[in-house]
């Protein structure tokens, strides 16, 4: 089964932060690669899987990087594919990541996530597949019922809480 | 012919900034709609029209909204169409609309393009729907070719700047 | 005894942060309700509770968010009752929240206090409610006056730290 | 007719912002007053101002500053009134008067509006005159229902824009 | 021996820091006083004390104060002393206080030191009294000559740090 | 008649910026000097104004530099008079400026004003005086006085505006 | 001659930015050549380019970009020659360029200038060839010696303001 | 074998983020200094240190500092010597460093690298020396090989995690 999805970090320190979007793809039972590979520690490799990725099925690419983070906009120069760019916490909040990620010029864009947030990168890329899938499209439903569900039993529990004049 | 994209503002001030993504759809011949509604005025319009999208034939959303931007993510909350959001600059340098609409929680993402970066969000929209969609794909594809013709052009006209020293 | 405040949290890991509202509202005792909801999981809850909150006697509701918060604001869309937000510190040491609670289009006010700030989102809402009812304005006269006598208690303590040269 | 709101400012410089506040509080006929007072220049008069002002019959203390914004936290601090702050952008696009207006420490709220929001403080204001005020409450329902009524309009005209391919 | 020096901090937690400026006055044998002083909390405290400090013979306040910190310009609108103020890290890293100290209007300076700078605004403090006051000015220059010393001594242990190619 | 304050500006640009500062003096009778002198591109220049001037009688220095404004941190470094540092905004928005004059290291301070706050210095220069010299202490108290007239007589035209349901 | 030094913009719209590096270099006698290529828009060139340049004899590279700003830290992914990094302000004051450019994962770094510090650049890289170079070392030295001249001219101005109480 | 590259330091607490560079040019066999000198408490050993650097036979400085980071444009202002400066993470997560830094007037430039980049400093500074050095330049391109190496291997580690649809 050919990977879908393929997942790109700047460096495997990313792992623990990318690790949320391997596992939301696991359970959602899409086909997926994960990778490491520096924009500027070798941009040869980068070179080579950004123009190949489609021709390999890939249909969505999530770049994560940190600091001056310019693997997505890299990646994403040199595809058509839709890239969804990470941007990591390493230095400044991760403000500098975001920053370098989401301010892309015109012609190329990047589809930016909040600050580690992985899991939303592979939400979101599962939302491009099923914009013509429409088995994607049952499995994001059935996620999204689902997540209502985990919140309002988290409310339930609230209700237990003890306060002489809260009156729910 | 159904339109495939809708672009959506919170205010109708927003249409000088979003026209370049209107411009490019029609370019791109992809039939879209572009509407006016406002997460904080018009709730439920929002709501009627992001919950009837999917089965109007829409597969994907732009949302443009500026200052504490809330429309791409309070639309992203009630469907699960993909949604790109267009941080509109109407204050801080557009740094608070950023912030508010990129910094989405877990299990609800939405795609964020630069600061009123609508030509992006445009051309992210057809990236996602050429997933599944080869002719987008082609157009893509011609897209890109000819902005690297333009910058080619560009640095040809540089070339005739007359420096003493310069021996380009 | 109905609630007159109604607490509302994006999330229940923010009751640590809200817990302090709470207890406020307890020592004056006010009665209140406390619920976790979210804008972007639960839209339809949110809606449902704002639409019905003046009918059930609700005079002010406190709602705190992290990050991209929306939940202040998407509960100013649905209500004419006055609506504090509490900016969470989640991430970029909160400063996300705060522009996305406080930087709201004209037309649509959210009250914003400081970030993490739920204690004086209690006291402001029980200002909000003595604007019409005096036994609220006697009891935030004397928390005031209560204040004071803490700080003198303080600054007392300060006077017994022994330097060569300090001369109070 | 007693004044039940009274507009603070902290330099007549800042009327060009504050005249929406007097504006919307003309057209919902509700009686105020406004002067200017300086937190830094003349703290006599504020505290004079102040602690006066419920005795006066003022119900809510709207108070616009910029750069180190002083008044509407000087001000909450001599009076149990709620203090709704309007941050003035006089430097550093305003999120100096931001953060010095909305950081108050424990015990002394500001009800803050966004940077130059003085239209929103004043419907603040209104919402909180409203929790005990069956009139306040009618005009707040029958403004909001006018600013759907004002944002439909304006969608209309967007449908006469003319696109190729737009298709609604 | 009557106080030259006045310290005044908005809260004793704020104590830890401003140690290193009672450090620093003990040392020099400048008579001072430390109290704790609220301007949100102990308005009129901070009245009397900013309007008495001149008889009472200080020459220089030295303010602290964290988050929306009004104190240092409260004090210096009431007085025609220098007031120094030190902005104090309790959030946003302190640039919520940074801000809300320097960047006072046209009339009232306040003399900004960096974030948590006590001993700086202490060493200030000394040297607005040399400006008239020949043995302060003493105390200054063996205080600057000290610092050298120190840093050269740093400077020689580096020395012996072992680097196969390191020459000097 | 000697100087006592000397105004240094990093560049003739900033002249602009500085007289509201020899105004300021000009107007309180203080005899002072201006000289642009650069920290980068005078460095030798800089060290001889710096380590003569507490001989030549000067008892203040003024000192304004933008974007890595470093003049002020580098006279103070050279002489034991106080040197108050005023930020020029040149580029982001004086941010910039403001951080690197404020941030000093323990051990030489600068007395910060606001961005662009070159009256506030030189009050704040006077006040520094008048520490040791009553003449000057009187001059202020005036200046004071005048601040608030100017302010009450501005209130009293805030009066004259015709709103409807205005009260004062 | 062949050129010691290229620079190379993202856009030809930065070259009004970027004559002034130009001007200098024509000014020192310093062969140069200047072309526009887009990291994101001609990826390819911008690799040819990277790789190729040292073999031309170019000893360094000026890059300049704006907003997420990659080209200097993609081509000095791809040499070893010294590339020095000039963030354009095209947005956020600049902020995000500068980010984008300065934050350099570890082993590629790129030498930042501040925003729009085109002539920093053209200085920089001569100092950079000087290193091995003698008659670029003397350029150097006249330039500075130059600059010194200027400032004091300047003052010299400075000298015939009119203030009655200035005194130089 | 004199020193070919001078590292300097504000302060010796600096020393645990500088010996990143000291270790990289040990490495490469660079012979090199190591001294902290600051800016603001020993300006004659600075000035002393900038301006015989060249003589010496110093091809380089790297000079590192936190805060108001004065010091490598000091040493820029003395020397035309190419300076290198670190920005140091000390308060403000290193923007204040980095803004002081980065941000220097025209005519005295400081290549900076990113905030607590020690061993970017020490890679371009052999860069600089490599553009007149054959030997330097093969130690760059092998220490770039070996950058690509180490990259791949930590891939090869992510090919044996297991994910259940994970396909490379």
């Amino acid at each position: 089964m050919n990977p879908l999805i393929s997942i790109i970090m700047g460096s495997t320190s990313d792992l623990p932060v990318m690790e949320k979007a391997a596992q939301f793809l696991n359970e959602m039972e899409i086909p997926f690669e994960i990778n490491a590979l520096s924009a500027h520690r070798t941009p040869e490799e980068v070179e080579k899987f950004a123009k190949g990725a489609r021709e390999r099925g890939i249909r969505v690419i999530i770049a994560a990087a940190g600091m001056a983070a310019h693997l997505p906009g890299v990646i994403a120069s040199m595809t058509t594919l839709p890239v969804i760019g990470v941007p990591i916490k390493a230095s400044l909040d991760g403000l500098d990541a975001l920053l370098a990620i989401v301010q892309m010029p015109p012609g190329i864009p990047v589809a930016t996530v909040g600050i580690n947030g992985s899991l939303n990168a592979a939400i979101l890329a599962l939302q491009m597949i099923a914009t013509g899938d429409e088995s994607a499209q049952q499995k994001l439903a059935a996620y999204k019922e689902n997540l209502k569900k985990k919140i309002r039993q988290a409310n339930e529990e609230l209700a237990n809480l003890s306060y002489k004049y809260k009156t729910n």
